[in-house]
């Protein structure tokens, strides 16, 4: 027998469910499509299902316990889902003791972001650190934060709302109603928006021909800007300083040793990463200068693996 | 016998040293202005006359070791005084290890700031909670941090240098050499330079008249304000509006039980509780919009008693 966690990552979209084994192998995987609008109910019962089936997939497997990445806000020490705002119905769910009764088994809740954090850090490209700051950049900005081995947490487990940290004072309406807010500006929305923006006036004439009859997304400015298209390398450059300006932000905030860059966006690292690290040179306190900004490693997996870990390894 | 700690709070213009009872309780105070320019055998030197001081003072103190409260940045762990900008000479001092083998005593060195947040949390304003941020606005803007009961220290002990998040992308250059730092607006250092402007522009005549022939500091600010002069209440307005947009930055980054100001600036508090309150009511996120803004209470005591709690009680 293999000592193992079961884990669950619960996205607006798509349920995840896998058998993760302490070296942070993935030993099985299932994914379904979440019945958002049908209640916590249905999607519970979805989770039941995906783990039975990741189980018979790896009957080696010592199970220790089930780890659960959600949407916050959540209560991680009480188990309870607050708030999913894509998915219906989820108001203070108390998901962990509804699972642990199913299952028989200990369930541990985790905020989705905290988890890939988690995961990054024991198995990716976090290993090895102390300090380090997760930050996914795709439709929002989000991130989890470790400091001095700890997973930062606070009041209502609501630390490391690095997205709503205000950078400007342009009047531009973030999601959460806010002003200025980082994610406004360095988000995929944000990106997309721009691009649209330079679509419309004429100006970016190859990101329309790419995105033809849909809606811009910064998947057609990506694809652009490696074609060495002009206007779209010039998106890409107004992304990547607005992404050094908020990770500067995050090194005299939090001093990690390591920035680690996942989400949708943060997979184009490699496009952006000079004039990132050209505005933090620019603007960091000399101390913070050489922290390198570096891409995640485990991709869609971190949230299982992290979630996982948390009964393997516990939440530090 | 009594169990206590010595503790030193080492600044540019002020040494200070007390013997600290484990209850908190200040049993033994000295002070003498600090010799900037004597070079670190001059300053250590007036630090053991000082302990020898207060330690003669409180003869039924059982002392367990002493704390060291100093500027940044330092290493807290090798307990190195990295370099202290306004002191002649502190590059890289190993103060822990010189102090200990000149007083046959333990010493942990911190962060001045970091000591004064850990004073507050455990025996002033901060009392009671897990999570909670100090900000002491004076010349600048410093902090300490605790977050689910630990002091962050991160990478080379440089977290919490929140006077550096970058608030705005006005071209206002702030003392680090960064932009836009929330230090160069909600600064003493801001409010002066605002006051002397509008001084100088003959916006402000009463301050003026109060400043005479001296600089315009923060101080003739917050004495007009009292006096219900309306420039200066214009002033503290817009202070408090600066400080509210960082402390919502810091909820959203830290999510604290409790932000408590203290400083010079901070001290000005209940001239400044509604702006900076609806600040944040008008930014922050629903779910951090009740936390409370709190007066530190322990004045210039904090760091003191921070510093000799790391003996006392340790580092958490």
């Amino acid at each position: 027998m293999t000592r193992a966690a079961l884990a669950i990552d619960l996205g607006g979209t798509e349920l995840r469910a896998a058998v993760v084994e302490a070296n942070g192998h993935v030993a099985a995987f299932a994914a379904t499509p979440t019945d958002a609008q049908g209640g916590p109910d249905a999607v519970i019962a979805q989770m039941v299902a995906l783990l039975d089936r990741v189980r018979s997939e790896a009957p080696a497997a010592e199970i220790v316990g089930l780890g659960v990445g959600a949407p916050g806000p959540l209560d991680p020490d009480a188990g309870i889902v607050v708030d999913a705002p894509t998915l219906l119905g989820w108001r203070n769910v108390p998901l962990t003791s509804i699972l642990s009764e199913r299952l028989g088994l200990a369930v541990q809740l985790e905020n989705d972001a905290n988890a890939a954090a988690l995961g990054e850090w024991r198995f990716g490209a976090g290993q090895g650190t102390q300090s380090m700051v997760f930050i996914t950049v795709s439709t929002g900005v989000g991130g989890g934060v470790i400091v001095d081995g700890h997973l930062l947490h606070g009041r209502r487990g609501l630390a490391g709302e690095i997205g709503h940290m205000a950078v400007s004072e342009q009047p531009v309406r973030c999601s959460c109603g806010g002003l200025g807010c980082w994610e406004a500006f360095a988000s995929g929305t944000a990106l997309a928006r721009e691009a649209s923006k330079l679509v419309e006036s004429g100006g970016a004439p190859e990101i329309g021909r790419l995105a033809g009859s849909e809606p811009v997304t910064g998947r057609h400015v990506a694809e652009a800007a490696r074609q060495g298209d002009g206007p779209a390398l010039k998106l890409l450059d107004d992304e990547a300083r607005w992404l050094g300006v908020g990770l500067t932000n995050l090194l005299h905030l939090y001093s990690p040793e390591r920035l680690i860059l996942g989400g949708g966006v943060g997979s184009l690292l490699p496009m952006m990463q000079a004039r990132i690290e050209g505005t933090i040179r620019e603007r960091a306190m000399s101390a913070f200068r050489d922290v390198p900004v570096v891409a995640a490693a485990l991709g869609r997996n971190a949230g299982l693996v992290g979630a996982a870990s948390l009964m393997l390894q516990g939440s530090p």
